[in-house]
C-alpha cells in the first residue's frame, strides 16, 4: 500500500483547517457550529415552521432533505427539487447556509442552484464517482462516515475531495454498525476524538441518526461538545409523530431549544463557545 | 414500516427465477455457474492469458474491473474503456458473456456497450440512483451484498432493480464486516442459504473478496456448493504476486482448474452439477 | 506481545492432532465425528427418546446440557446432576461418548463422574480458572469458540489447556457476533478453514447454535463437510415446539436421519467419511 | 421468554440506587465517583506511589488488579494474595474503598478479606457460577459489561446479582467489540446513556480499556460526564513506559491530575459535581 495512504488530509500541528460554510459562517474556527432542521423537507409549513424554530433557538445553519435514500423503494423518496426550493428560500430569509444531501454526481448541477453545503451521505461516502464530482463542485462538502467504514476509510474518502481540489470538507461521526441493535447505531464519539486528533478538517456529531433515540440525542450532543467536536447536525421535526421520515429520532422545537441551552456551559467548561456569526446576529439567532 | 418490504423479491414456492446471462447461459436452473477472471484488467496479455485460462478450465462467464472503486485516491484506478474492449473481445472469442462493475450511473451508457452483465459492487448496494438507472439498462445485474449491509436491506437494494423493471437480478454474497478481522471478511454462508430460503433470485458467493486469502478461496467455493448456492464470482491471475489489485486472494490458472475439478462431486452429492451452456460446448470449455 | 504468542497449539506439517474421546472414538483422525442430542437434558423420557433416535441414525457421541448457561436467571438452568446421570446411563448403553457443558471449575469433580468430554462453552472461552483446572482433569475438551472472540484469542485459550498439560483438545466454532442479527450468530466457516491451516487440533462446527435456525443446520453442515471440519456438534429434540431451552434450531430425529444420509456423499467428494469406531459397530449405529 | 426479562433492575422513577462503596463513599447519589489505579498491581513501590498521586489529585477510590484474565497463558497473571495485601494497606493507609477483580468464585473467600468492592470483569459478565456467588458474598459488586454482550444481557446478568440478593451493583461501560479495530474497543457512551434511563442501578465508564489509547482517555471522560454517568474508572501507572500490563492506555500522575481538575465544570455544567465522602476530607483529598 505504498504511497496509496492519506496525506493532504493529515494534521499538521494543532490548527484545524476553517470551512466557510456561507453567510458569514465558518466552523473549524473554534466556535461549535449547531445544523439544525427536518429529516426530510415535507411541505412549505413545516419546512417553514421548523427551521423558524431552529434559528429561534439558535441554529447557526439549516438543513433538511430533498433526496432521500431510502432502504426500501416503497418509502417516501423526498420532495425533490421542490424541496430544495423551500429550504433554500427560508435560507435566504433566515440568513442562514443550508445543507442537503446530493445523492449522485448527476444531481450536482442541480444542487449547487439551491445548497450552501453539500451534504454526503453515509451510504455514499464511498461512492467515488460522486466524491470527484463533488470536490470540482465549488461547494464545501459535509462527508459523513459511512455505518460500516473504518477511520481509515472516511480519511481516504475525504482525501479524494482533497486530492480532488477542494479543500472545504467537514466530516460527520454518525454511528456505525455492531452487534448491539438496540439503538440505531452505536455512535463512535472516540473515533471522533481520534479524527481529531488525526485528521486536520473539521469534525461534527449527529446524535439524531446515530442513536434513533430522542431522549439520547441531548446527553450525546454534550458529550460530543465535552468531547471535542466542532458541532452537530441534529434533527427537529414539528410534530415527529407525523414526519415522513426518522421521527423517533427528531427532537421538537422545546426540546432543541433546552439543546440549545445547554450547550454553552459545557463548551464553556472546555475553553469554548457556541459560533458566532455576522448574519446570525442581524436576525437575532443570539447566544 | 407497513407497506415498505420487499415483495417482488420474495420466493413463492420452490423455484428460483432464471437469470439469462448471455451466450445461452442461464443462471438458478439449477446448473452451478462459475464465473471468473481477474479482480482488474491490467493489460491485453494479461486479460487474454488468464480468460483463456479459466475458460479453459470450464468456467462459465468471464469478469474483470476496469473501473475500480479503490479505498484510497493514490491507487491503481482500472484501465477505463480501454479494460472494457479487452474483455468484450475475449468474451466474443470465447463465447462467454462477460461481467463487470459498474460505478456510477453516468456510466451505464458505456457500460452497455461492452458488457452482458453489469456488477453493482458493495459499496454501491445502496447507490439508489444507480439502481434505478440500471434497472432501466435492459442487461442482467449481479448485486452484490455491501459488507455493512443486513440481509433485509440486500433483498430491499434487489427490490429496487425489480421495482425497475428489471426482472434479471443476481444477488452475490462477499463477506460482512465482523469484529474479527483476521481474513478481509467475514463470509456469511448462513446468510446466502438463508436468501435462498426467503428469495426467489439466484444467488452466487464471492469466495475471493470474502476472504482475502488464497488458501481459502477452494474450501469456501466447496462449502458453497454444498451449502446451495447458485454459482461462485472467483478471482484468478496468471501472476497473483504481480497483481495490481488484490493479489493475495486470486487463484492462479492451475489452481483455479483444481477449483473446477472439486466442484462436480460435491455438487453431485447434492444432486447438482455445473451448467452447461450451448456455446461452451463449442469451444469446449466442458465438465 | 513478545513470547506470549500461541505455540504449542500451532500446526507443524499435515498431521491433526487425534484426540480419543471415550468408546473407541477419535476425532482428528479423518473420519467425520457427528456429536448429537438435546440443548438441554429434560427428563428421563426426553434423553431416552433423544439419543435413542441419534444413535440409531448414526451419531458417533452423544451431547446434552445438565447446566445451562442462560442469559436470564429465570429461564430453565438445567437439571444439574440428575441430568448428568441420564446421560451418562445412556452413553454406557449405547456405547458412546457423552459430551456435557462444565460451567465452572468447581464442577469439575462432579463432571468427571459422569462425562467422557468436557463441553467449555462460548462464555467460558475465557474463564481461565476454568481451562487452568480442566487442563488437569484427565478428560479431554471440547473448546466452543466465544461469540465475541478473534480467532487468534481462541487458538490462545487452546493454548491454556494444552500449556496446562492436556493435549486432548477439540474446538468448535459455533457463530459470532455481528451487525446482521437476522440469524441468531454469523457462522465463520472460514475461519474453521483458517483454524485447521493454521492449529493441529480437530475443528467441529456448530450449525444449530450458529444460525439458530432448524431449516439451516442440514445446509450449514454439509458446507462444514465440504469445506474440512473434522465433525458437527448437532441438536436434535424428540419434540422441538416444547423444548425448554432453543427450540427453533433443534432438529427432530428425521431430520437428523436425513442429514446423517446426506453426509457420506458430500464427505465422498472431498475423499472423507464418517468416522467408525469399534463400539460403534457393535450397537449398529452403521454407515 | 415470558417470564424472563429483568425486572428487579428496571428504573421506576427517577432516582438511582446508591451503593455504598466503602470509607463512606457512595455511588448513585449524585456525586460523580472517580476510581483510579494500575491495571496490575506489580510490585510496592509502583502500588504505593501510584496510588498516593490518584488520591492526591482527588480520586475516591482506588483500583488495582492482583489476578489478572490474560488472553495468553504465557502473559503477566498478576501478583495474586501479595498484590491484594498491597492494595488493601494503602486503602487504610488513605482510607479510601479499593477495588479488584475476582476472576472465579473459589477466589471470593480470599477477596473479601481484602478488598471492598467486587470487580466481575468484561470476560466474567456471563460466568454464571461466579455472579450467583458474588451475590452472596456481602460485598458490592462492579460489574463490566462485556465486550461482546448487548445491552439486554448486561441488564440480565445484573439481574443475576439482585435476583441473588446483592441490591450493591455498579455498572460499568468498557467498550464494545465493532468492525473498526483502530481502537481496542468502541466505547458505547449512548449505550451506557440508554442504561441509566432503563436501569436504576449507578453506571461508571472505563475511558482507559475502552480506547486503549492515553491521549482519548481525558477527552471520553469528560464526555462520559457531559452524557450523565455516575463515575469514571481510570488506569494511572507511575511509568505507563514500563507497565506490565496495557501501558499504551494509562495516564500518567500528572495527567491524570489535569483530568481531575478538568471534570468539575463539565460536571458543574449539567448540575453535578464530583462525590465528597467523610473520609476523603481527612486525608485532604480536596475538591
Amino acid at each position: 500500500m505504498a504511497g496509496s495512504g492519506p496525506t493532504r488530509v493529515m494534521r499538521d500541528g494543532a490548527t484545524t483547517t476553517r470551512v466557510h460554510l456561507g453567510h458569514g459562517l465558518e466552523v473549524g474556527g473554534g466556535g461549535f457550529v449547531v445544523v439544525a432542521g427536518p429529516c426530510a423537507l415535507e411541505n412549505a409549513e413545516q419546512v417553514e415552521k421548523t427551521v423558524a424554530a431552529v434559528a429561534q433557538a439558535g441554529a447557526h445553519a439549516l438543513r433538511g432533505g430533498a433526496f432521500k435514500p431510502r432502504t426500501s423503494p416503497y418509502a417516501f423518496q423526498g420532495l425533490g427539487e421542490p424541496g430544495l426550493k423551500l429550504l433554500a428560500e427560508q435560507g435566504r430569509k433566515l440568513r442562514r447556509p443550508v445543507v442537503s444531501e446530493v445523492l449522485d454526481a448527476s444531481q450536482l448541477p442541480l444542487m449547487v442552484d439551491y445548497v450552501d453545503v453539500l451534504q454526503i451521505g453515509a451510504r455514499n461516502m464511498q461512492n467515488f464517482t460522486l466524491l470527484r464530482a463533488a470536490a470540482k463542485s465549488g461547494r464545501p462538502v459535509l462527508l459523513k462516515r459511512g455505518f460500516g467504514a473504518t477511520l481509515d476509510e472516511w480519511l481516504l474518502a475525504a482525501e479524494y475531495l482533497l486530492d480532488g481540489g477542494n479543500e472545504a470538507v467537514v466530516l460527520c461521526e454518525r454511528g456505525i454498525r455492531s452487534f448491539d441493535t438496540t439503538l440505531r447505531s452505536t455512535l463512535d464519539l472516540a473515533g471522533m476524538a481520534w479524527m481529531k486528533e488525526k485528521c486536520r478538517l473539521p469534525v461534527l456529531v449527529d446524535p439524531s441518526h446515530s442513536t434513533g433515540t430522542q431522549s439520547l440525542v441531548t446527553p450525546m450532543s454534550l458529550a460530543a461538545a465535552a468531547a471535542g467536536a466542532d458541532g452537530l447536525l441534529v434533527e427537529v421535526h414539528v410534530n415527529p409523530a407525523e414526519a415522513l421520515c426518522d421521527g423517533r429520532q427528531a427532537l421538537t422545537p422545546p426540546l432543541f431549544d433546552g439543546l440549545m441551552r445547554a450547550l454553552p456551559p459545557v463548551l464553556s467548561a472546555t475553553g469554548r463557545s457556541l459560533a458566532r456569526a455576522e448574519a446570525l446576529h442581524a436576525v437575532g439567532g443570539t447566544r
